[in-house]
């Protein structure tokens, strides 16, 4: 099969969204972005082995590099327009292109979104590369640099699951005998189909005050939100939202309880707010700790302690042999 | 270094178009379309040792990966918004980037194009995906789609130059004596560096008929042309436009004659357009053949002999164990 035939029967599908003006079959897709928005785009890359363990399954490979991408238009408060895919694969295997393409038509037919273009080459890594493009009004863009001193910073969700998720993956052994087999899924699907909260980022456009997903870690993505703003923060460092599968192996293993707050790939969206808009806030979330005026990032103990935190996460650079966050 | 660090210090530049509401620092960019034009998007992926050989300039690699999508653009007519980059390194090698980054910067300043956002991540084997945006009004997009019988098929500058580059990189000796060296380095710069035909594309907007960039083979991307417009072709098989260096290797070395139809990589735009509007045409371009109702393409020899053509161009997932066209 060559490689037209090979695009053309997996990942060539009829998309019904009338803003697509002309899809797959030019050199470009053509898309009408609705009148008076600003045009949004993200392209994120995953690679095998460094994004995801080599093992994972294909249809979760083809959501997540979906997934991973919206997240970005949902942290921007944008609704997705289209999406393009540049998909490189050491062979064709038309197992592997189906299921792969299953998972990613999986989640854009949940979010209504179609794939418009991209390209499919030979590499000896596999690896996908998603451009995800969204439009919303430009008084209603979500920025990182919006944060205020006084915000609350909240999250949505819970936090941590997709790094406990990968650990079980990676080293089923290491898991506590507590966490059974239903929550040890649960993490599992965290990691592997994180939901993108597009819906959550479009309700809190206009009113949140700064956004980011959470893809490198809580403290990491949080410090990129106090940047941009100019601000600092302080932590309330039990009051990260967990799910009950993470809770129960946190307590059975305590050492890894500053994990939720560092490693990535939850998704979820973390966002400042006026605390006077807080009780009629849109969406369910968690209060984290508040906007401070001195940079950085301090840990404020129940007992009046402050301690200073690195908000190292993810490093897709620093040493690695195995797959970690994206 | 991290990653943030590396981005920043090679690929987060200061972008003075007006259309770019926000760039690097947020999840997303944001740009604002043109009023009342349709958005274009091309994807395309170059992979080391599959696009181009694992020894080319770093400089040339960041040129080309920017090339070959801006090609897509000007292929529909488009004038490009804006551009993303996915950069997959095996490490952080700072001459290496610092290269790379010249080498795309130097077409993107050529071109008027800011580089708006993507992601720099770590992989086995080298790799740059990237995005362009354009766009163009709607009844100006030129499709591949739109080719009349009775269209004259014409092409811009010379075809078969990169082909006879890469033969010239990759088996130096093969070269045969009367191609000098100022004829072979034109010949690798027309390989390393296509230049894209951005201005002649909007030139040939509301012009010509139907138009397609020559990616994978003048044979293969017209018979795309062709498929996509129900129609066949007639072509005048000593009417390609050769460059004096192409000719004299192809004089050298006759088996090489039909290289120039089948090699891909030269980037020039291929169009067909009415004969009664041929005296006017906008650019420099050289007629080969002529559309015709019966599918498929033929070549019409000057004794009156017609010969069928199989179209096979460039295939990604052929078997190969060097760099060939993208």
């Amino acid at each position: 099969m060559n490689e037209f035939a090979l695009i053309a029967r997996y990942f060539d599908r009829p998309c019904a969204d009338a803003r697509l003006a002309f899809g797959v079959g030019d050199d470009c897709a053509g898309v009408t972005v609705p009148a008076g928005e600003t045009l949004l785009v993200t392209s994120d890359a995953l690679i095998a082995g460094r994004h995801f363990p080599h093992d994972t399954a294909p249809f979760d490979i083809g959501y997540k590099a979906l997934a991973v991408n919206l997240s970005d238009l949902a942290a921007m408060g944008a609704a997705p327009l289209g999406v393009t895919l540049a998909l490189a694969v050491p062979a064709v295997d038309e197992h592997w292109l189906a299921e792969c393409s299953s998972g990613f038509f999986t989640l854009a037919d949940q979010v209504g979104v179609c794939l418009i273009g991209g390209d499919t080459v030979h590499s000896p890594v596999l690896s996908l590369t998603v451009t995800a493009l969204g439009s919303a009004k430009p008084s209603r863009v979500l920025r990182r640099s919006g944060a205020k001193v006084g915000d609350l910073i909240a999250v949505t969700g819970t936090v941590g699951d997709a790094g406990l998720g990968l650990r079980a993956v990676l080293n089923p052994s290491s898991v506590p005998p507590f966490v059974d087999a239903a929550a040890q899924e649960f993490l599992r699907e965290r990691l592997n189909r994180p939901r993108p909260r597009l819906h959550e980022g479009q309700q809190l456009a206009g009113f949140a005050h700064a956004a980011i997903d959470i893809s490198d870690g809580v403290l990491q993505d949080l410090s990129h939100v106090l940047t941009q703003s100019g601000v600092g923060a302080g932590l309330n460092p039990n009051a990260l939202p967990l799910s009950p599968a993470a809770k129960t192996w946190l307590e059975a293993e305590p050492t890894l309880r500053g994990l939720p707050w560092r490693c990535g790939d939850d998704y979820e969206l973390l966002f400042t707010l006026s605390p006077h808009d807080w009780p009629s806030c849109p969406v369910a979330a968690t209060v984290i700790g508040v906007i401070e005026a001195e940079a950085g990032i301090r840990w404020r103990h129940a007992d009046g302690r402050v301690e200073a935190v690195q908000p190292e996460g993810f490093d897709h650079f620093a040493p690695a042999t195995q797959a970690e966050g994206s």
